[in-house]
C-alpha cells in the first residue's frame, strides 16, 4: 500500500506572444500556460503522476489555485484506492456540492478537477507500464462503463447502450490495434493558418505541409472577410486540390453572419467550419449546420462538459466533435464523450496545439478507434508544431500520422527544466 | 478626478450548514459564504463599492483569488471614467482574451468580472445619492442599452428591439415606479420549505409565511417521491388551496424522471417547477416543459449566461426566468437577460436567499418593473430570511411585499463586523 504524499502545482507560461503562434482572431496574443500539478506517493517506485490545465495566460494563477484547493481530496490518501476506483474519484470531485456550485461542471473549477483526474489516469498508466490509450484500450466494457457518470445523459444515452457499444467494438480491439501500431493515427496540421503570419509564412507553411504528408489544413478565418477570402486562395493555390482546408473562426460570428460567410469561403473547397459562434450556442450552431450543409460544423474546444455534448449532438449542432484533454474534467468524462459521439455516429477529431494538447489526445483518439467508435475514418488529430520540446515523451509525428506512442503514462509530463525555467512570474 | 486606490478581498463564510438551513436535495449541507470585494477611492467623499460572489462553502477562496486577479483592471484607474462608462468596462473584462479562455464567460472568471462590475455599480449609485434601481430607472433608453453587449444575441434580439421595449415602457415610468413606492414589490417565501427541516418546522413555517401575507410559498423536492408527496400534502393543507405553492428539484431529476414525478406532486397544485434537471441542459427542460405544461418551469440560478439565457427563451425551456445576481458577469449581464425575457414575455422571477442575494436582486426586478417589461404581473422576488442583519441596509418585507429600497446603492454592502467576525479561516 502506498499513499498520495504531496501535490505539486506550478504555474508555467510561455510567452508564445512574442511570436504570434496561436494567433487567431478571438485570442490576438495568447501565452500558452500550463497550470500544472504533480502527485509524489511513497510507493517509492519512482511514478508520480502528472495533470494540467491549458490555459492562454492571465488568470492562469487562479486555475492553479483552484487546483491547489482540491489537495486535501488526494493528498494523504490511499493511492491504491484512489487509482482502482477513479469512477468513484470523479463522482466525489465532480459532485462535491460545495465546490459544485462554482460551476456548476463548468469552467476554472471542473477543469480543476479535470486535472487532478488526469494526474490519477497519468499515474495509474505509468504503474501499469502502458501508455494510456493501451491501458485504457485494456479494459473491459463494463470497467469502462464505470468510469462514466451517465447522470443527465439518459435522454441519449444510457448505461446499457454504452455497454452495447463497447461490446460491439470488442472482438476486433486486437485488429485494430495492430493496424494503429503499423499505421499510425492521421493528422491535420493548424501550423500553417495563424491569422498573425503574413502571406510569405503563409504559403511557405502550406508548402512544408503538404510535403510533411498532411492531407487537412487549418486556416484562421473571422477577422476579415476580404483578407479570409485573399488568404484562402493563397492557401488552396498551394496545396493544390487534394488536401483539404478547415476553416476556424474562433467565435467570431453571430449566427446570420456565419452562414453568409461560409459562403464566401465555399467555392475554395472547405472542409468544416471550426466554432463558428459562441461555443454555448447550441441551437444557434445547429442553425448553421442547416444552412451550410454539406459543410460540417465543428466544435468542443470550448464545450464545458458532457451535458453540452449531448445537447449538440441531440440538435446537429456538431457534425466534428473536437473534444479537448483539459477542457472538461478530465479522462473520465472524455470517455462520456466519446460514447455519445459513437452513439450519434458523429467523428471525434480532438483539438489540440496548446501546451501538451497533442500529447495528451491521441490517447483519447486512439483508445475510441480501438474499443469505442472502432474506426479512424473521418477522423484525424490536430497537429501543431510548437512547445513538444518541454514534455517528457513528445508526439512523434510522421508522414501526417500520429506514431501510436509507447511510453508508459498520459503524455502529460513536462521536462523540470522547463517547468523551472518558465515558472511565473521569472521568465525572461 | 479621483482614483481607485485598492481592491479589498474577504473569504467570508457563515456556518449555516449547522441547522440546515439552505438544504436541499443537491446541497445537503451548504455554508453559505461570500467572496467579497470593497474598492476604495482618493475622493474623500466616504463612499466605497461593495460587491461579492454568493458560494456556498469550499472553493470560495479560489473565488475570492479570481476577484484579486482582476485588481490591474480597476486599482489605479480614473474612478470616474469607470463609471462613466460600465459597459466599456464590462466588454474590456469579459472580451480579455487570456481571462475569457477560463470559461468562457462561465464559472469562477465570469462570476469575479461580475463581483467586479457590481462594485463599480454600487459606487456609481452612492455618488448618485440612489439606491440602484432608482439610478437604472433614471436612464435613457439608449443609455440602457448602451451598457448591454448584444453580441451572440442578434438572432433573438438586436439593439434596435432593445431599444423599442425600452421605448415602450418610457411613458409610464413615473406612474409604476409611483405604485412600487406605494405598495412594495411581490415576494414568495422559500423559508418553510428546506429539505432538511421536520414535519413540525415545515407546517409551522408555513402557517408563519401565511400569516406574514405571502401568497406564495416554495418547497425543496427530489430526494425520495414519497417524502415529497407527504410534505407537500403537509404544505398544502397548511397554507390552504389559494397559496401558491412552487417546488424546487435542484436538478435532481433526469428528464424522464422529472416529468414522472412532477405528476405525482401536480394534484397538490404546483405553481412552478424549478431546477428539474441539469441547469446546461435546454433541450431537456425544453421537453419537460413540454410534458408538464400548463405548469411553467423555471430556472436561472446557475445560467451561466446571456447566450444561455437566449437559447432556453428560444427552446422554450423557461417558464419564469430566475437570474441571479452574481451567477453572470453583473448588473449589465442581468439588463440583457431581463430584455431577452420582455421580448419573449417571459416573467423574471430572481433567485434569492442565499448571502445578500435578496439585498441584490430587488434592484434588478424594480428596474424591470418600471423601465423594462413595465409589470409586476406573474411576478415576485424569492425571500430567505436569514442572513440580512449581516447588511448595511438590509431588504425589509413587510406583508409578503419588498419594500423599494431608498438607501444608496446596489444593497451588496455587508457591515465591517460581520466580515471580520465570519471570515475563513477563524470562525467560532
Amino acid at each position: 500500500m502506498s499513499r498520495v504524499i504531496a501535490m505539486d502545482t506550478h504555474d508555467v507560461r510561455f510567452p508564445t506572444s512574442r511570436f504570434l503562434d496561436g494567433s487567431d482572431a478571438m485570442n490576438p496574443d495568447p501565452d500558452y500556460s500550463a497550470a500544472y500539478l504533480r502527485l509524489r506517493t511513497d510507493a517509492g517506485d519512482g511514478h508520480a503522476g502528472h495533470g494540467f490545465v491549458f490555459t492562454i495566460g492571465r488568470g492562469n494563477d487562479v486555475q492553479v489555485a483552484a487546483i491547489r484547493s482540491l489537495a486535501p481530496y488526494v493528498v494523504g490518501q490511499d493511492a491504491e484506492a484512489l487509482l482502482d476506483d477513479l469512477g468513484g474519484f470523479w463522482r466525489r470531485l465532480v459532485h462535491d456540492s460545495q465546490l459544485r456550485w462554482l460551476g456548476p461542471e463548468k469552467g476554472v473549477m471542473h477543469m480543476a478537477v479535470g486535472a487532478v483526474v488526469n494526474a490519477l489516469w497519468d499515474l495509474r498508466a505509468k504503474r501499469a507500464g502502458l501508455p494510456l490509450w493501451r491501458l485504457l484500450a485494456g479494459l473491459t466494457p463494463t470497467e469502462i462503463v464505470d468510469l462514466v457518470d451517465f447522470r443527465y445523459l439518459s435522454d441519449a444515452l444510457t448505461r446499457d447502450e454504452a455497454l452495447k457499444i463497447l461490446a460491439a467494438a470488442e472482438p476486433d480491439r486486437a485488429d485494430r490495434q495492430a493496424w494503429l501500431l503499423r499505421a499510425g493515427y492521421p493528422a491535420y496540421t493548424t501550423s500553417p493558418g495563424w491569422l498573425g503570419y503574413d502571406d510569405g509564412k503563409l504559403a511557405r507553411l502550406c508548402r512544408e505541409a503538404v510535403a510533411d504528408g498532411f492531407t487537412q489544413i487549418k486556416v484562421k478565418v473571422g477577422a476579415d472577410r476580404r483578407e479570409d477570402v485573399r488568404r484562402l486562395r493563397i492557401a488552396r493555390d498551394t496545396v493544390g486540390p487534394d488536401v483539404r482546408i478547415a476553416v476556424d473562426a474562433n467565435q467570431r460570428w453571430e449566427v446570420a453572419e456565419a452562414v453568409d460567410w461560409v459562403a464566401a469561403l465555399a467555392p475554395f473547397g472547405v472542409a468544416w467550419v471550426e466554432e463558428p459562434t459562441n461555443p454555448d450556442d447550441v441551437l444557434g450552431h445547429a442553425a448553421i449546420a442547416r444552412a451550410i450543409a454539406p459543410i460540417p460544423v465543428a466544435t468542443g474546444e470550448h464545450m464545458a462538459n458532457r451535458v453540452m455534448a449531448k445537447q449538440f449532438l441531440q440538435a446537429g449542432g456538431v457534425g466534428v466533435l473536437q473534444l479537448d484533454a483539459t477542457r472538461v474534467s478530465g479522462v473520465n468524462e472524455n470517455i462520456a464523450m466519446l460514447l455519445l459521439a459513437a452513439k450519434f455516429g458523429v467523428p471525434v477529431c480532438p483539438h489540440a496545439g496548446g501546451v501538451g494538447l497533442c500529447e495528451m489526445v491521441q490517447h483519447l483518439a486512439m483508445f475510441d478507434l480501438v474499443a469505442v467508435s472502432g474506426t479512424a475514418e473521418d477522423r484525424m488529430i490536430e497537429y501543431v508544431d510548437h512547445l513538444h520540446e518541454h514534455f517528457a515523451a513528445p508526439v512523434q509525428v510522421r508522414n501526417g500520422r500520429y506514431i501510436a506512442p509507447s511510453v508508459p503514462g498520459s503524455g502529460a509530463e513536462m521536462l523540470m527544466e522547463s517547468v523551472e525555467r518558465y515558472r511565473f512570474p521569472g521568465q525572461a
